[in-house]
């Protein structure tokens, strides 16, 4: 396969959410000639006016395109615009590229990536780290699994998108990697709660403990970049709980399906219901400080940052 | 108070392991005058051989000393080095200085302050992280809590062996930041172990991973310098799990004393407890992983790095 280009190659977008409007905006900029869809159409509207082509339905926008990229909420709402009957399968071009980037189940990865290829359709699951501020910046982290002829077409095409863009093995081994990453953070976010709220109720200050406790192997981004805004009691989100809670759940289904005791990660997942159960879940996920103090009886705010 | 200096302060040493013993030797370096002590006497003789008096008891050394530095395993240690009969407080003279860089009890500091000041000697507990690598270059984080003046004066002999040097508040509050630390360290090398040992049962190649998951979110000190001697299968210790198992005791009881809910803490030390079951006190803090695989069945080495 030749390389993707912006002279060449049309691109599809399914999925204009905040992650995936600024990374289809990022491809306009490149120059590709887009067709985008959304299923609520208002969201599609921005990329229209600076030229991508709105079309009716998932079917349709693969039906224009050499490239069609995912960008959904859940593996619901993938297997539905993917496997559905008016989904990218139905409309598929024979040698063209799915590329699914929503965080979504391994398992489908693997479903999906069968279904393409009794299409002669190539596919990749690519989902990403790194925020809306990656996003925007193309500078997340992409996580593939799939066809290594379809991944190595792709680089330029992923080039505009992220920084980091590794092919981590066959189908679904994208899908795995970022539960890998999520099962990283769930533990990492238990220790920084923690640790504020011990620091709290020690009565130390806690802007004075992070500069001994952030430079060194207690270090994490999680500390550098989310324990701040605990303590500025700024919960606004980066990265929203109830989309956390998503991913936990994905990993931890898929522990149960390798039979994997993973007692860290079923923590998170509980402490973060109890955010949800606070009414959190659009909140930021540096929120979880709080439900962490509220356990101990210390409301967030009173003694905390 | 006037700082301290080479030319006009004489130090004692208590406690010559590996930190100490290359704590020691860098103020022998320094051109501090050095008096020393160790309960395996031979432990001084490299530092003798430098230069440094050898004394026969804490208490002889705090009896030669300005500043009197104590480094040594446990909190009974601790308690029996500088309050027992033969302690640096049977010695000590009136308005030198005492610190204790022993990782021990936040409470123990608080009584041994309160101990001092009644000999007119000023205290600090200052408690370090960085390990035989900080020890060796300098570079370690020094967390202190006690007298303002102490610090102040002491600040030149700190510079020699360390680089983020921070007064937390009073008797007691550098323990407590190195429970922070501690409490931090904890959960997120559960984190890495499940995200190692889930990446192994999913297939990925384990060094792939670590090139998604290092740069973004999920990104820690632990990540980028621990899960890769894992992969290595080298458990040599940069950090003793013995030790660590300490101090995770030591920040458990506190919290118990303070009514602290930390689960992710105490699932460490659980985890860690059964590290210990397996003879793995001796070995590195990232033997963990051998633990996390082996409640999953998986013996790691195999599947593993």
């Amino acid at each position: 396969m030749s390389p993707v280009s912006p002279e060449t190659t049309s691109v599809g977008w399914i999925g204009t959410g905040v992650m995936g409007a600024a990374m289809a905006d990022r491809l306009l900029d490149a120059g590709y000639a887009l067709t985008a869809f959304n299923r609520s159409p208002e969201k599609v509207e921005p990329l229209v006016q600076k030229g991508a082509k709105p079309a009716a339905s998932p079917r349709e926008v693969a039906e224009h395109s050499d490239v069609t990229i995912t960008m959904v909420g859940y593996p619901d709402d993938v297997r539905q615009v993917v496997l559905g009957d008016d989904g990218v399968l139905a409309g598929a071009r024979p040698h063209s590229i799915l590329v699914d980037m929503t965080t979504s189940s391994p398992a489908l990865a693997v479903e999906i990536a069968a279904a393409a290829a009794e299409r002669r359709v190539r596919s990749l699951d690519a989902p990403v780290s790194g925020g809306d501020v990656g996003a925007k910046s193309g500078a997340l982290s992409i996580m593939c699994g799939g066809d290594q002829e379809a991944f190595n077409a792709l680089a330029p095409l992923l080039d505009v998108l992220g920084k980091t863009i590794v092919l981590q093995g066959g189908p679904g081994a994208g899908q795995h990697t970022k539960m890998v990453n999520q099962t990283l953070i769930a533990s990492g976010m238990i220790g920084v709660c923690e640790a504020l709220v011990y620091a709290s109720r020690a009565g130390l200050d806690l802007e004075t403990v992070l500069k001994s406790v952030s430079g060194g192997a207690a270090g994490s981004w999680s500390l550098s970049n989310l324990a701040p805004r605990m303590l500025k009691n700024d919960f606004a989100p980066g990265f929203y709980v109830e989309h956390f809670l998503k991913d936990l759940g994905l990993a931890l289904a898929e522990a149960d399906r390798m039979r994997l005791c993973l007692p860290g990660l079923a923590l998170a997942k509980q402490l973060y219901n109890a955010v949800a159960a606070a009414g959190g879940e659009r909140d930021g996920t540096q929120v979880l400080v709080r439900v962490v103090a509220d356990l101990n009886g210390q409301p967030w705010g009173t003694n905390g940052g």
